[in-house]
């Protein structure tokens, strides 16, 4: 009988997910409840993280992992409020992986830390799609993008467990329908949390700092 | 001899490049050129494309393909100006491919026409990394999203043969660093013509239509 060697190719999704399961174990055994912030290039999502810093430092130890195509700018605009955070760097690639997340986790100080946050790539698309070994997805929408993405890019808001609308203070500005955005959301998600913001002026961060206390307590109680 | 059966799996983008490379014969047969636009969700493609169409169509025979994840809303909203438009729809994908691209040009009255503008889907990132068979890919960036944009998202803005930076009359509103923005746009890629526009004022919109009438004119003369 003669021994055969006979390569296998897994698909990369089916990667993904092994390296997304590994984290989710880590995450469950440590105790820590990780978010993963989707939305487009200037949608505010890193603005919406430095406000936020402050008040959460005062209930929660968290931290950061900054997924960007390329500069080390979000990371650096955080560390300076003091904010423990991490760069990774897809170098092109449209979405963060869950193994480059995973070794950046492994490398964090977990039983100091009860909430993870990942800014994920500039993208409305993409990273909706790759699991990281997240307990949910927020959607990050700026009202500069208008009302009808939600409808237009239906994958993350059918999937995000919360949606933070930013850029609040422009409304005045801009011809955003705010109703028409809150109907469309509910066409997609109807059990979907909707957080409108302002970053700039402080508007609606309350409720939103609330949220995350009140996840981050249902993952420790599970 | 014993005869073997390979199968052979190309990699995706060189199916991609196969049928981009149709399109191109195609429009240097037919005489016309194709731009594709790419910029983030809510950039302010179509309203940039509705206020473009009444100039431009005293000037060229053009026709209009609208790329999009869902929904039809894009291209209806053309129509309705009796731009000639074809809507085209990813199911889910993060940007359009080139083989659809190609069987809708086929589709068009090809005779009729000096210009065919595409718009992506809205995504910074993957759109840009696709050739779909165009002569020269044009950025779209609203002042919304930062003057860093082009620095973290590189790869369009290295790539693209001009950009329309939209959005203008929210300047006032916001803290966006115009000069800065020029500077990180000439560390990119120093030779891109940057238009700035108000497609609500409609200023800036005369230099953008000059440009395309120019850009035609040099495909029609080689």
């Amino acid at each position: 009988m003669s021994s055969h060697t006979i390569k296998i190719y897994r698909n990369l999704m089916g990667a993904n997910e092994r390296w997304a399961g590994k984290t989710r174990r880590l995450l469950k055994q440590k105790n820590i409840l990780m978010l993963n912030l989707i939305g487009s290039p200037g949608a505010g999502k890193t603005l919406l993280l430095e406000r936020t810093v402050r008040p959460l430092s005062r209930r929660l130890r968290f931290a950061v992992l900054e997924g960007d195509v390329a500069t080390t700018r979000d990371a650096e605009r955080l560390a300076k409020l003091h904010c423990q955070v991490s760069q990774l760097l897809t170098g092109g690639s449209c979405h963060l992986q869950a193994k480059m997340v995973y070794h950046a986790i492994r490398d964090l100080p977990l039983d100091k830390l009860d909430l993870l946050i990942v800014e994920n790539v500039g993208n409305l698309v993409c990273p909706a799609e790759f699991d990281i070994g997240e307990h949910a997805k927020v959607a990050v929408l700026s009202i500069a993008e208008g009302e009808d993405k939600p409808l237009k890019y239906p994958s993350l808001f059918r999937t995000a467990r919360a949606v933070v609308l930013t850029k609040l203070d422009l409304l005045p500005h801009l011809k955003f329908d705010l109703p028409a955005c809150r109907t469309y959301l509910r066409q997609v998600n109807a059990a979907l949390p909707v957080f409108p913001v302002s970053s700039v002026t402080g508007r609606g961060l309350k409720p939103w700092i609330r949220w995350l206390e009140e996840c981050r307590a249902s993952v420790g109680g599970s």
